[in-house]
């Protein structure tokens, strides 16, 4: 407890006058009406690093999909639902740093989800799924782009290395690795995460989610720093 | 209030001694251990048709698909994922009536869910979908039926005709037709229903979910007692 009222004591103030945005949760692709696509991202790692930050002096804008989770205390929520939508909402933004924290799903129908269920249109067999876009490269690649640019690489085999490439490739300062297969990080309170930057990596280690999130945010600071 | 209070008095232990089984809620369909589908069903009109067979006298068991409603004292729920695990989980119970209320996903990924996500698998255009069960025409025409089934039918054009086909074609003894498109009856708390059964359709109106799943119950009374 006295360890973590030091690191708290820390970090408190050094993103004052910051403008942070993160986003969280999953998003849900409508395939009609009724029916859509989605995934088992609870949006705790997300609303927690959005505290973290907060706790930390930033001012923070969560862009979250669908989640059963209250929206922390002095933070701007923007709800949304599909990947498109994300994008728009994390694009009207112009923060500082960006943390990409969403699960955001890699297909959505082609087809526009506005028309009600017909007869015989109900097969998914008949459904044809495009590619959505890439939100935090779109932001990294952006030409007013923010000035700092985080991932999350959710990888079942080879995660550090897989996650190293992610973010050349996707031009970010750093990426957060973790394993989600088999329900290993989603839902729950707990995850194992490794900061990667231009530097080498950090094992974050195994802890609870907020626990986590402080010590990313530190890492942020030391990144601001820089 | 004083209606409600009769009508309530008027209902109140008219099926003790009866066990009947609601299903209630979406299903999801795992398409990997990360992504699924689903709908919007919230659940709000199975648990209060559950409450309201409680009030009434009735044994309850509500099987639910995955929603963030709170089970309502006095029930035992299963709570289950997808069609499949639904459908064993009605046919596990032998009720004297089951209300068929869960918005049952029609498809299914073919594949089995359990391995993790590989590289190149991910693409939705490769996943091939196969029909669900039909889970109250499975319990309507099982060897060992229960005294009453009674099905719910979501129709968006011409929803009486449709449903009066569709109870004789599913051999229930009632459906409820209601209007989804839209979303105007899921994750409401308002819906509109007809009842329909043998001798013809009675209009419940639009109300409350908690009022017209007391008005359902009134008429299982009545169907009870033939």
């Amino acid at each position: 407890a006295l360890h973590q009222a030091v690191e708290r004591a820390l970090v408190s103030g050094q993103l004052a006058g910051q403008h942070w945005l993160v986003s969280a949760g999953p998003t849900r692709e409508a395939i009609d009406p009724v029916r859509y696509v989605s995934n088992h991202s609870s949006g705790k790692m997300g609303y927690a690093i959005a505290a973290a930050l907060r706790d930390a002096g930033a001012q923070v804008t969560l862009v979250s999909g669908p989640t059963t989770l209250d929206c922390p205390d002095g933070i701007e929520r923007v709800a949304v639902n599909s990947a498109l939508e994300m994008l728009a909402a994390c694009q009207a933004v112009n923060p500082d740093g960006f943390i990409a924290c969403a699960a955001v799903a890699d297909f959505r129908p082609a087809m526009a989800a506005e028309h009600k269920l017909k007869k015989g249109q109900g097969d998914l067999n008949d459904v044809h799924w495009v590619e959505n876009p890439d939100i935090v490269a779109a932001v990294a690649g952006a030409k007013r782009r923010p000035r700092w640019v985080i991932g999350f690489a959710a990888e079942t085999e080879n995660a550090i290395d897989n996650a190293r490439a992610k973010r050349i490739r996707k031009g970010l300062d750093a990426i957060l690795a973790n394993t989600v297969g088999d329900n290993q990080a989603f839902g729950t309170d707990d995850n194992h995460l490794h900061w990667i930057d231009a530097h080498g990596d950090t094992d974050l280690g195994h802890a609870p989610k907020r626990v986590l999130a402080e010590a990313l945010v530190r890492r942020i600071i030391d990144l601001a720093k820089e």
